[in-house]
């Protein structure tokens, strides 16, 4: 099978690939889209993208392309712990506090930011497309004393050294990454996991009358149906515009669900079925 | 009176500060949290910063920082339309179609998806702190064939050529800027302006039961209380828990409103008011 995700190498979701798709190909791609695009057209059998962060919320372009863009679905949840180092070339190992320059993907640099606040203030932060690759330009320029904020897989890959472990700014940071094809199915994975449970993205009636929210929430909450996630994202026809992403705590094919749905839908609302699918939690990086 | 923003200079909000206030200080910060840190500090009056885009959503670390870190409150809501064009240094004008970068914030990179992803596939895109520092950087580097995504206001202050305008993939593109203050008041700027409304962070009672949202929706919608956003965001204690950003379209001080909050309280919920504020329009640049 061919499991497309996002690159480069040694990156988070590379390391969730490796945990869960043994012995299989893996593909990795620059962006989200170009992933998801892959597989909208075939080219790879599974896409594996970053869907929420515990400390960031939700990764803004996964969700919205899978809106508005393509068709596809998620398939399994794969959850791991998300653990930030500080690294420089072993040239630098004794003068890592001087460092002129940090590099990291933004939101790496943002869920270590208090650390960076109290420790580096000052020190320019240099954006990167991704952790690794912040890891990959350090590496590739010993003569400069600059770091990397990435995970344990990045150091080892580019032969940094680790001078700072789990500088994150919160514990218990995850990320969920998701695991698409282009059918609606459900995933089953040789390892532990905890009950299914049904990803919606619902679009309120377009005449958008106050309350409809409260309507949708309805729907669920007199039959007992719990929601773990309700959240809002840009419908991009105007400030104030908005689809729902919801998740709830059940199949999607249970009598419950199939009501929800379809009193959502008599109330004028779209809602798309994003998937029906069980949650693993991968173990931490060494 | 100080008026921090989040620069550098020609940024979008400095563009916005500069609209509406007129002969004041303007001091620029490099990020969000430095701008609200120097206000909590007293070092400025005001603070302005972003706090949605039309497209990207909420700009989390706003978001994130007034709700965790600092105790500051809106006065007013800035909207200002969003119009990204594609410029580089008038040296390379004829040129423009065989750069070998784009560089931009990674919000406007977003913005500007579909347009980089068929007119300009595999060409690097290279994120910057700003698009501002982008055309900075542009401009700086007349001997490379690059570009930067920014607005009018930068192209001019570096002297850079636009040669595409309007290349965001959605029109409608407009972000919230939000004027802070230490002080709970509303902000009366000589410009038009709708009715005032209400934001509230929201957090649900710690036994997180299912419906408890469901309820909170209610305290409103029975008194036809219009919401014009709800929007979640992690707690940061774990993956599923959340606090709520709800919009309202009332002043805070009415009795509905007052009524509404105080039986939310009683439910069990922490309710902030983060400002009762007048919404100004802003013009197109030039």
């Amino acid at each position: 099978m061919r499991i497309g995700y996002l690159g480069p190498e040694a990156s988070f979701t590379h390391y969730a690939v490796k945990s869960v798709f043994i012995n299989e190909e893996y593909i990795a791609f620059p962006t989200i889209p170009d992933c998801l695009e892959a597989l909208a057209e075939k080219k790879v059998d599974r896409a594996v993208v970053p869907l929420e962060n515990a400390l960031e919320g939700s990764v803004p372009i996964t969700v919205d392309y899978l809106f508005h863009d393509v068709d596809l679905h998620i398939t399994a949840e794969l959850i791991s712990p998300i653990e930030q180092h500080l690294m420089v070339h072993p040239d630098h190992e004794h003068e890592w506090q001087d460092v002129s320059r940090i590099m990291s993907h933004s939101h790496a640099l943002a869920q270590c930011h208090k650390y960076l606040y109290y420790r580096f203030r000052g020190v320019t932060l240099e954006p990167s497309t991704s952790t690794s690759a912040a890891a990959q330009y350090v590496s590739a320029h010993p003569e400069e004393n600059i770091a990397a904020i990435g995970n344990a897989l990045a150091a080892d890959t580019y032969g940094l050294t680790v001078v700072e472990e789990n500088i994150h700014d919160f514990h218990f940071n995850h990320t969920r990454f998701v695991v698409l094809t282009s059918e609606l199915e459900t995933e089953l994975l040789p390892f532990e996991h905890d009950a299914e449970k049904t990803t919606l993205m619902v679009t309120l009636p377009s005449d958008d009358r106050p309350g409809a929210l409260h309507q949708v929430l309805s729907a669920f909450s007199w039959r007992q149906l719990s929601l773990s996630k309700i959240e809002s994202r840009p419908l991009k026809t105007g400030l104030g515009n908005y689809f729902f992403i919801i998740d709830v705590e059940r199949p999607v094919d249970g009598i419950l669900m199939q009501g929800a749905i379809e009193e959502l839908e008599a109330l004028g609302c779209t809602v798309k079925v994003l998937g029906s699918y069980k949650k693993h939690m991968l173990l931490p990086q060494k």
